[in-house]
């Protein structure tokens, strides 16, 4: 999704894909294939056939040491791995974030079952517990009331795997999450903050602006990305996913830095997209406009599909509904898998809901059906 | 400016390209070098390494009888070569748009300088000479008063050059143009019509919706181009160049059978691009929505640049104005030539055509200078 963005900035990508056929190498010219973990295919990446001005992220499964390494070697690396590391790992992330005073759920390290016992004891009987690495979109995240709960993850923890932290329960009425950029010479824009619907730990629906949100917390929500973005040094997209608590405000979540699914409705919804920000940041350009296009945007997930092959839906989608935007990502149909989105921009919140509900279900071959059947969503 | 869109539909393109550092090369994985009036290589690309869908134009240059062949082969050439033909000999263009009835200048195809100076004698002494094929942007155009101001064009004729056509000098307010799009099983859907501007025949700033157009002769307009690309059998986007004479209505100057100028506009301005339509046209899937995004959207060329390197501008646009959209096309910066352009939307009028033609002037380095200066505008 950067490529188009970065053709009309007249900037040229140069990918490491996952494999011949990912949908980056569909649509990039160059785009070798490696693992983004390889150190000398990041190195070969990075300066073949020409120097990169910068290296980027779409996702943050890079290792730290390899990015500290390239940035040692004169690399520009954005974000750089101290930053990253906060979208890498959640133990030091929620004790930065402690330490900048982010309101943050209540939270704990644990070394042990004991202090697994413990926490529990504090928080009322049942807790969240995370894998610090690895965890994402829903994964690495359980509810538990023992220790016993999560038995599995302690051994493997005690093997070497990621460390755990439990979280507090929140009794929050949404998820809200703000977008966020930050540039190295420190200009910050951030985007209207949006709700963000989610189904087991998955987003399928965000609507843009976030609906009947008072001024204040608006407010508070963007200064506090704004906040972590020049606390932990961020440049490029930071995406802050937040629980609203009625009464308290607003609590951080998760972090993510690179454009994320809660940004994807600014393609067609604001006026610069979270992908052409992103390399304007990372590239230390100014940064565009993040007004909204619409007074509503609402974009929804497709995740998993009947169909066999789901460009089959486009003609159905815009027979039924033109002013739907489909975006497919050109992946292979896989249950619960993130296959593409929808976008609808209108002036009435509950029918432009409607449209990108209706549109996504068409394109999941499942009309009226649920929002998200998958095998996958563990 | 099509592999963003088909990107998000999920469509994979492959191009013809001029060459390895081609504006279209640079940014689609699969663009084999070769002349688009080559059979072989136009063969060879919708064959290689798969059969591809369709085949279309990004210009018009493609010889009518190459496509025939390969249409007779098997091909879903859009458009093909019978409507092609329209866009490609002004003379054939003019006497079938006649024959439909759609308004045109007085218009005279020249055999000889003798019928030159029968249609100056009419007309009342000075018209416009064509040639009815290769012109583009002002060129192959000449206002003339004698036989003897087009003497060299007579002589290429007799050479087996191009045939001439002389038409009126139509005294117009201004020019509009009408985008339309056209699929094969005949769905048609129209953008709201624009006025250009135009220097040396050039355009050099679109203002869409047309200001001040009253709403029979936007009807009109509209119509005259859902005519023309039904009645020439059009697929794909139809550009549609007119005149605005006070008291008369509209009467067509040119088409363009593909993503034109006047068009650009939609990218940020529109529901649905004329980038993303015109492969929902030649894909016979069903048609977007064409309607504006804002009240205004104003779209200026970049004609030319005194700057060496055009991204450079991309950092002072954007400090000076965080709204404006630039698009650079990744072509080295020659007198005159098109390397880009700038959009702005918004609800002031006014305000919104300054802020473009601002933007647009730092990007060809001469702000408050002229809006074009170019050696090479014939």
């Amino acid at each position: 999704m950067m490529a188009g963005p970065a053709a009309a900035l007249g900037v040229r990508l140069r990918v490491l894909a996952e494999s011949e056929s990912a949908s980056a190498a569909q649509v990039v010219p160059e785009a070798p294939v490696g693992r983004a973990a390889d150190e000398s295919a990041l190195r070969a990446l990075v300066a073949e056939p020409s120097p990169a001005a910068v290296l980027t992220f779409e996702h943050e499964h890079v290792p730290g040491a390899v990015l500290d390494a390239l940035a040692a070697e004169g690399v520009s690396v954005q974000p750089g791995a101290a930053a990253l590391v906060h979208a890498q790992d959640k133990i030091v992330m929620r004790e930065h974030l402690s330490g900048l005073g982010v309101p943050v759920p209540r939270w704990a390290a644990l070394a042990s079952e004991a202090e697994l016992e413990n926490f529990l004891a504090e928080v009322g009987g049942r807790a969240v517990v995370k894998t610090s690495r690895g965890g994402y979109d829903g994964k690495g995240v359980r509810v538990v009331a023992s220790p016993a709960d999560v038995a599995d993850w302690f051994a493997a923890a005690r093997e070497g795997g990621p460390a755990l932290l439990a979280e507090e329960l929140v009794g929050f009425s949404r998820e809200l999450a703000v977008l966020a950029a930050r540039s190295p010479s420190g200009e910050v824009r951030t985007w209207p903050v949006v709700e963000s619907r989610q189904v087991e730990g998955v987003c399928y629906l965000v609507t843009a602006p976030a609906p009947e949100l008072d001024a204040a917390t608006e407010h508070a929500a963007r200064e506090i990305a704004v906040q972590i973005a020049e606390g932990l040094g961020v440049t490029g997209v930071l995406a802050v996913e937040m629980f609203e608590v009625p009464g308290v405000g607003v609590l951080v979540n998760e972090l993510a830095m690179r454009p994320h699914n809660s940004g994807h409705w600014t393609i067609d919804g604001a006026v610069t997209s979270q992908f052409e920000q992103h390399l304007r940041a990372v590239l230390d350009l100014p940064l565009g406009d993040t007004s909204a296009r619409a007074p509503w945007t609402v974009m929804a997930n497709v995740l998993g599909s009947a169909r066999a092959e789901i460009t089959e839906a486009l003609a159905e989608v815009t027979q039924r509904d033109p002013g739907a935007k489909v975006h497919l990502y050109g992946k292979d149909v896989r249950p619960g898998r993130k296959l593409g989105h929808v976008t609808v921009s209108g002036t009435d919140l509950d029918e432009v809901r409607a449209r990108a509900e209706a549109a996504a279900a068409i394109v999941r071959g499942d009309e009226g059906g649920p929002i998200y059947w998958g095998e996958n969503h563990g």
